[in-house]
């Protein structure tokens, strides 16, 4: 892990900022947008967008850099499907920021989880965390490991979901299924029953196999309640054990925890405003 | 045109030749059954593949290449999401010549057309052309075109679905009735009814939308005639006029001239074994 972070801040960020500079900036909402119209969904499978992004990107590391360092880059991104997950992340967090601080509004702008405890966050309250404890990822284990491997949920990458990609685009990306369990019929059923929970669907985020509707955006805590449905996570498992790294992948929701205390909340908000 | 090929047989085809050596063969079926999986069909959305054979030979290309050259190399695959399309084609050219030479065979090893006659083939009578009037494609048209400005249905690409793709696995690619009209809905109903006149499935090809069943594989030319049920092509639209190139793409079958004289033809084969 030290050596792949080493080699990505000191070879790999150099070349594509050069590369960068050169080709211009890169749209990585509209690439999202592709990447749903081939199997992806955002989170845990991000084959098409990473693929996309290197297409996008190969020429001009090619012409930027030094032969050797060029080929490297380009085979550390291929080498990884998920290599976009680094863009996918960052782009769900910069368009929920642009959601915090609408008074009184029960959007949920931030889920995330630490390996313990699960936390949500609120427009209305940016930086205040409401938090529960962290659940076991239902899904697929890796050749060689079980359940008893499994840490409970963890990391920042449900992000996606809070933006309403990932679990929420399921129906985008039916192939999924065999990495994290169940059947297509699944993938389409989570991406609709998402809807009940969410604000609107973004009409930039298409899923084909839906008619060309949007993907179900913005967590509406007065909705998950009213609903009595928690939102979905398509995730990995990691290792209980660090070092190890990730041994599965699967499905989870937040712990009912976090939604009750920032209902409360919000609630103890509202009045103080009357 | 001109300018094309002659790029493509005295730069491209060295810089692929050079990469490929380094790199090793390159597994096309399975890079299609990936491709399968990520929104394409294999003749008339090829995004998905172009993209993945692009992350495979990027980094053998910039290896082995000067600078410029790669880059150009690399430019002209990522250019057109059809790149792939001349992988598809000669990877159905070949599965199917492996089918050829089956003594009173009634499976299509052959569908191509000129612009003006649809011709079939037989694996029991390789080489012996059946046709018919080239039939007008049902389709969307670029911007500027209409149907006065199409030509008969032409080229070898009906190849794919000969070989079980393109339209027979439109269910793959739901994105794609953008582009050849239709909704999602259509695209299932499609491969679904293809299976009625193929001999079997392609369980190395699979359709995640539809519990990952093969691809229907194998058109046998007494089913067509049975369920007088015709072949779907997805394919693009040329302009009447040299030069000028595709206009537009949707779907076209074959004429049933060319299945009659091949039951004819057949039949009388059959007779003489006897």
């Amino acid at each position: 892990v030290l050596a792949r972070l080493r080699f990505m801040a000191g070879e790999l960020a150099p070349v594509i900022a050069n590369a960068l500079s050169a080709h211009g900036p890169i749209d990585v909402r509209l690439m999202m947008a592709q990447a749903l119209h081939m199997g992806d969904e955002g989170h845990n499978r991000n084959r098409a967008a990473t693929s996309l992004l290197l297409r996008e990107l190969a020429a001009a590391i090619v012409r930027t850099d030094e032969r050797e360092r060029a080929a490297r880059a380009i085979e550390f991104i291929t080498g990884n499907d998920h290599f976009f997950l680094n863009l996918s992340m960052p782009l769900a967090k910069c368009m929920l920021l642009a959601a915090e601080g609408e008074p009184l509004s029960s959007l949920v702008t931030v889920m995330a989880r630490n390996g313990t405890d699960f936390g949500i966050q609120l427009s209305s309250m940016p930086g205040r965390w409401f938090v529960g404890p962290a659940q076991m990822v239902r899904g697929l284990y890796f050749p060689g490991f079980c359940e008893n491997d499994a840490n409970p949920d963890i990391g920042d990458s449900a992000i996606t979901e809070t933006c309403g990609i990932g679990g929420f685009a399921m129906a985008a990306a039916p192939a999924i299924v065999q990495f994290v369990g169940g059947d297509a019929a699944d993938a389409l059923a989570t991406t609709q029953a998402m809807r009940r929970i969410t604000l609107g669907s973004n009409d930039a985020w298409t899923i084909p196999a839906l008619g060309f509707a949007g993907t179900p955006t913005g967590i509406d805590l007065r909705k998950v309640e009213e609903c009595n449905l928690l939102p979905i996570i398509n995730t990995g498992i990691a290792h209980k054990t660090a070092g190890i790294g990730q041994v599965g992948a699967g499905l989870v929701n937040p712990p009912w925890e976090c939604f009750h205390a920032a209902l409360a909340a919000l609630a103890a908000d509202a009045r103080g405003c009357i």
